[in-house]
């Protein structure tokens, strides 16, 4: 069942830790996908930074095709996509889709290829990095591969067009388990699903009944369900109302940008993909920033937060405190802050401030 | 055309305030929907309220059903929509719709039969009423009567369920049409469509399409486009971004909550649907509060400003004007306010507070 799966896949923290916590022999392979832009830039960083703190990491790096391989419809090559899938785990920096006709995005495609089932986005004020809102602690787990995402369109007369939400039974449940599983092991307390279900009540009712399917295995943790509309208006007036939240794709999409600009935006939050058998892509979701390109100040700070989720994933559990720990430190201390943070450090000096913290 | 429609239905300001501005000679009627829960209480509020101020308006009360009416499917009769058809312009309260199968919602009863295509949701800061924003003043205009909302369903098998969004070119051209229209009328800078293109393409593409080809008629008007993600963390982020949002109906109903939030919700803020043929009902979009229904302790702000809304569509900007300072003086003075703002006044206080006011 999906249940064992995430068991195994995320295994019990005690037992893997016994075999990666401490520095294994030979090091893991994560795939790198430096992305555009900004990409190489923050990608240096926390290259340099796992180096810095002994990470027992070898990464292979990837770069996106400068034509469509047709075996994935997209500038993404298919060897790529096969690094992945053979190392497990990856990290990935923003990549602009080119524009153009008859390809697919980059993103979507590495959702769909590698069965991402469920992004993870957590959300947390950073100490010492004010925003109009204290104490944010906010895991949003949006369901990745299906709902009004299917790429399902259609022109039915010349000015009336329609697209498809599909919701499906085995992927609501798959993220509902993942949502709960994942509520369980971080000791949270809450899990709200986050629907439409007044207004699409198949749809949204099918993925609602799912959720309540799954929050009966868990009687230990709350369950709620909120209208997305509702859920909107409570956490801009008061984010602390919620803990986990579960929710369809496009509703994830919306919710976790919202709950990022909470904490001061896309630049600051990390996010995970996690599919099928355990894989997991870490990214960074803000853009690519071709303005800022090149010019050593771009903000690494949401790239090394999701090379911090990817850690944990692996269950390197000190590494990842350790980085993250120095991360929060520098920000905190607030003498090497980001022009995007109001600050007039470059990203290198960013960088090293971080070492130094380690 | 829908704009030379626009045109004669809402008027120009000066044109129409020769006949409605000073007190005609026989008063305007109007329907009033006074709702369930708390609906009858804040329904008083306002009729007192616009009686105090000599309102030429005279109210025609119609009631949900108690039974499915066959012609509308819903508790709503047939009749008391006929009412709205006549009077061309009502005021509504809340309405839980009784929960059962086999009837339409309430609310989407009357958008539907009454063709109300455009809803506008105002939401500004209101004076003395601390919020962590200040100086808000945003505008959504959403579409009304398609997209999401098609009410069509289907299981294709069993766990796997699918809903129709649908975009038309008349309903988007209809209400970008509104939209400029609007922000032309009220002296507003910008209009910003908010969409999902980069993944519903053809649906949100053609939303999009009519808006520029809208926003080329209005060269005064600045138009952009942003995604709804960008736009939620852009909101929370600094709300003084936008001005007047456009959009299609699900995203509406998600932005409009999102802003009504930034400013304290729903109790607070107003809306008024807007028909073809210049129909206009006004609604109060909060819940009916049945757990303090009848206990004098309803904020009635909501339903107010959405007469507001109600009087400025029929040009009777004077007594609108007069009442909106009211209300905003009543809680900026702080002296009554309802419990929902901190306070300690029943409703029936704040109600002779804002008559003082007057
Ligand atoms: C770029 C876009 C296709 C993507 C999405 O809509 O999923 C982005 O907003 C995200 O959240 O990762
Ligand atoms: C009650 C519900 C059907 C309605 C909607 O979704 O439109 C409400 O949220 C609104 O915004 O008026």
């Amino acid at each position: 069942s999906g249940f064992q799966l995430l068991k195994r896949t995320l295994g019990n923290r005690s037992t893997a830790a016994r075999f990666f916590s401490s520095a294994p022999s030979t090091p893991i392979r994560a795939t790198l996908f430096p992305g555009d832009g900004i990409g190489p830039e923050i990608a240096e960083s926390v290259k340099q930074i796992f180096k810095a703190a002994d990470v027992p990491i070898e990464w292979e790096e990837h770069y996106v095709g400068t034509e469509i391989d047709p075996r994935t419809q997209s500038f993404l090559t298919w060897e790529s996509l096969e690094s992945v899938r053979q190392n497990r785990v990856g990290l990935k920096g923003p990549m602009a889709t080119p524009i153009g006709k008859g390809h697919r995005s980059l993103n979507l495609t590495l959702r769909k290829e590698l069965n991402l089932y469920a992004n993870v986005r957590p959300c947390y004020s950073l100490p010492g990095y004010k925003t109009r809102y204290d104490n944010v602690n906010l895991i949003t787990i949006r369901e990745n591969t299906e709902g009004e995402y299917s790429g399902l369109e259609h022109q039915v007369v010349r000015g009336v067009v329609e697209s498809l939400k599909i919701i499906t039974r085995q992927a609501s449940l798959r993220v509902a388990e993942y949502a709960f599983h994942y509520a369980k092991e971080h000791g949270r307390e809450r899990v709200s699903a986050i629907h439409k279900a007044n207004i699409m009540q198949k749809t949204d009712g099918l993925f609602l009944k799912c959720c309540r399917e799954v929050a009966e295995k868990y009687p230990e943790i709350k369950y709620e369900e909120v209208v997305i509309d509702n859920c909107c208006m409570m956490l801009v007036k008061n984010p602390a109302l919620f803990d986990v939240l579960v929710m369809p794709n496009l509703y994830g999409d919306i919710i976790s940008d919202l709950c990022a600009g909470l904490v001061g935006g896309l630049g600051l939050t990390p996010s995970c993909n996690i599919g099928e058998g355990g894989i997991a892509l870490a990214e960074a979701v803000h853009g690519s920033a071709p303005d800022i390109a090149g010019k050593n100040l771009a903000n690494p700070t949401a790239l090394l937060l999701s090379g911090v989720s990817m850690l944990r994933h692996l269950n390197l559990h000190d590494k990842a405190d350790k980085i993250q720990n120095a991360i929060l430190n520098t920000i905190a201390e607030g003498k090497y802050r980001t022009a995007d943070l109001g600050g007039k450090a470059k990203t290198t000096e960013f960088t090293n401030a971080i070492i130094d913290h380690l």
